[in-house]
């Protein structure tokens, strides 16, 4: 065992040991997720050319590519990786201290960027591919608003027209968040809204709704396809995303290996899979080789537990119907989360790859929290380690210090990684809400959770 | 010269190399600034104990110190500074290459940390030195926030009550900045307010007042002295703020000289100079011994121009006149900045040991910029390098920005270093004020000044 002294608070890995490829763990699964299916005909999609009306072509080719291993990473988007990352691993010395824990804690931070979090990886990655194939706008949806100011960003360095569609319940509690994507010179619509066909159909169906991710993507996915040389750029359940995410458990790896340090337990929050995916990914291909056998956790809401409750199904990706099918956990494309429930992690569905690998065994535990026991860890978390967490991250966090209160209790000195995705900059109305004691929570019934079941479309 | 390849976008510092001593740029000084002075006697205080009912005995014997050249880092605080240092030395290639300039600019970003802001490096002694002393509560103001927020953090890791006094244009401005301080544990008020008699008599003198910092210090100071083992904190212009500060500098000067680079120019922005004060202060050092002869530029908004348009002379600290005269540039302790002026620098003095360097001559050049065009060089530069600005680091980054531009037109490669003091995050109602062609320019009339300058206090 490595001694504390010599492991530092934060390891950065130098510029020159960057990743130069992404790790596609699907190269290494036993067995691939399922086909997507094509809405209307409902035959499975295999090739790229079945999904090039969506994506740019290089990235329907990431989405279809189950057998290569590593894909270089385009020196255009090493160069924008620079600029923000590596992403510092990070030593809870202090919060190891506060919890009186045997455990070594570790997490990797992805939110001292300036859209606060993991996003920006894959944002970069899409917006490339689209320039280079010469696409001339784009669209996309975002939730907690930590996508959209990614893709904008990104829109921004590449000069790329973007348009925002963006859960209307997010977008009216967090009004700074327009103003941050609209720095970056981007448009940005509440959804859902007038401004298509599919968002005019939610709101006649659910008048006064808050919205949804599943209604925003419906929505972008139209405009994309209804405006000349456009495309749809999502920034989660996608497999480009995981494969574009990878670099973060990369990164943690390498950095982990410089101090000699290996996780026992590796811990994501997961909404639609696109932190947990790209952390797990490389540890994850060791578990699948049998090299090694790390425990892994997905940490969802007990407001949207489409792990720990969902079904494995065939469902579509959104809410208005236009996307693939997907096989995933899910909690049917027509459930929308309770508006109490602050921050991301609102998605029905759950990435394929993570599905999959839940399903088989590999991904070792999904476990659901309540927000206020989230606000409760994330408060504690930001009082001795310094960083005000998102409420999305702040899941992974409860569950590590839970792991580590077990350790406090056996005696074990279990290396612990965690994924802190992001900032909370944005979620002070959330916190505020905590903090004055109103928060509610909320938790799905049974009779809701089969309600929303019985809509699922019938496959096979 | 180096060649641009081999220098990384971020330079890191390994933990090992993290500075151990503050340097106190006073002990090298030709002539020291002239010292403060007792409020009601006028008579210079020179002591550590004339000021020990203000500050904790260690940091009034910092204030006084002008010898000794370099000051201990106690244990407890660097162990804190690795939480959040050493902070990153970014090159800026993206702008540079935005600009097309032959310079080489690289600034010191201190906001990525949860305060946002440098202030930290100085919350987090004074709270130490307090808690040592056997302090049970503190006082503070904030401006724009950042001293604050970075105060409330500080406290939090050192289980210390805290009532914070937040200017109430800020307060009202950045609500969220409120939660953040909450979270953090701290009590917030907006100033001026009706809990000290300090505040009482600004609210009947100026009714409808949005305060100045000038007031909250008043308050936080009253509330402090009236409060049983109670101390007022400060988070600018006091000479151990910048001898706190001076890590900054300490911090860049290594980074760069792990490259052989040396800055031609270094540019911070000043309010009470506790950035530029800390940046500099190394740079500094190698200028008064007669070692290098770097080029200081000091930016200030046209708006609170206590540099290029103040008297250097003695003023009061304070708007309410209790704290201690220093001989500093000041527009006048009762100079309230206009309600249009987003974002912080608001303060009508400057730290005495900048202003001693400014007249002097070897703080070279002070000039000011109206905020529009500040807010569009902070847009232009996230755009380019993905980091949204504070709008008081964005007054470094506009000069950083004209003197790379000069260098265009020489063809000169001159080394630009500028202080990048914090993020934007709280500052979005400015941000959209730009954007959206709303945001209006002040600058103080001659007369203006002239009626500030005659209530300066008759001394000498």
């Amino acid at each position: 065992m490595a001694n504390k002294q010599n492991i530092p608070y934060r390891i950065t890995l130098p510029e020159d040991q960057l990743p130069k490829q992404w790790y596609n763990v699907r190269a290494d699964m036993k067995e691939l997720p399922d086909p997507m299916l094509n809405p209307g005909t409902l035959e499975p999609l295999t090739k790229a050319e079945d999904i090039d009306a969506i994506f740019c072509h290089e990235l329907s080719e990431q989405e279809m590519d189950n057998t290569t291993r590593f894909i270089e990473i385009p020196d255009e988007i090493k160069k924008f990786y620079k600029m923000c990352r590596p992403s510092p691993l990070i030593r809870a010395y202090y919060l190891e201290e506060k919890l009186q824990t045997p455990a070594k804690i570790y997490y990797k931070f992805e939110g001292n960027n300036t859209s606060g979090s993991h996003k920006l990886n894959s944002a970069i990655a899409q917006v490339y591919y689209a320039k280079k194939q010469g696409i001339t706008s784009l669209t996309t949806e975002t939730g907690a608003g930590q996508w959209g100011t990614a893709l904008a960003m990104a829109c921004a360095y590449f000069d790329m027209p973007l348009t925002v569609y963006m859960v209307k319940g997010s977008y009216e509690q967090k009004p700074f968040r327009k103003h941050v994507v609209e720095t970056f010179g981007a448009d940005i619509i509440p959804s859902p809204s007038d401004t298509t066909e599919a968002g005019r159909k939610i709101l006649e169906q659910y008048p006064g709704t808050t919205g949804s991710l599943g209604c925003a993507i419906s929505e972008a996915v139209e405009k994309a396809v209804t405006t000349p040389n456009s495309r749809y750029v999502l920034g989660s359940v996608l497999n480009q995303v995981l494969l574009h995410q990878s670099i973060i458990g990369l990164e943690a790896k390498s950095a982990m290996a410089m101090y000699d340090e290996y996780p026992d337990i590796v811990i994501g929050c997961a909404g639609g899979g696109s932190n947990l995916g790209g952390l797990m990914a490389p540890f994850m291909g060791d578990k699948l080789k049998g090299e090694k056998n790390p425990y892994f956790i997905a940490v969802e809401p007990a407001s949207c537990p489409s792990l720990t409750r969902g079904k494995y199904a065939y469902d579509f990706c959104d809410t208005g119907k236009v996307t693939p099918l997907a096989k995933m956990y899910t909690l049917g494309s027509g459930f929308i989360p309770s508006p109490n429930h602050a921050g991301g992690l609102r998605y029905h569905g759950m990435s394929p790859i993570v599905s999959k690998l839940y399903h088989d065994g590999y991904l070792d535990e999904a476990r659901s929290y309540i927000q206020s026991d989230v606000f409760e860890a994330a408060v504690s978390f930001a009082r001795c380690e310094g960083i005000l967490p998102a409420p999305e991250s702040s899941h992974a966090i409860k569950a590590a210090m839970d792991e580590a209160l077990k350790c406090k209790e056996t005696g074990e000195e279990k290396t612990i990684l965690f994924g802190l995705t992001g900032t909370g900059y944005f979620d002070m109305t959330a916190y505020a809400s905590f903090l004055a004691g109103t928060m509610t929570d909320y938790v799905p019934t049974d009779e809701e959770l089969e309600a929303a079941f019985a809509k699922l479309p019938q496959v096979e």
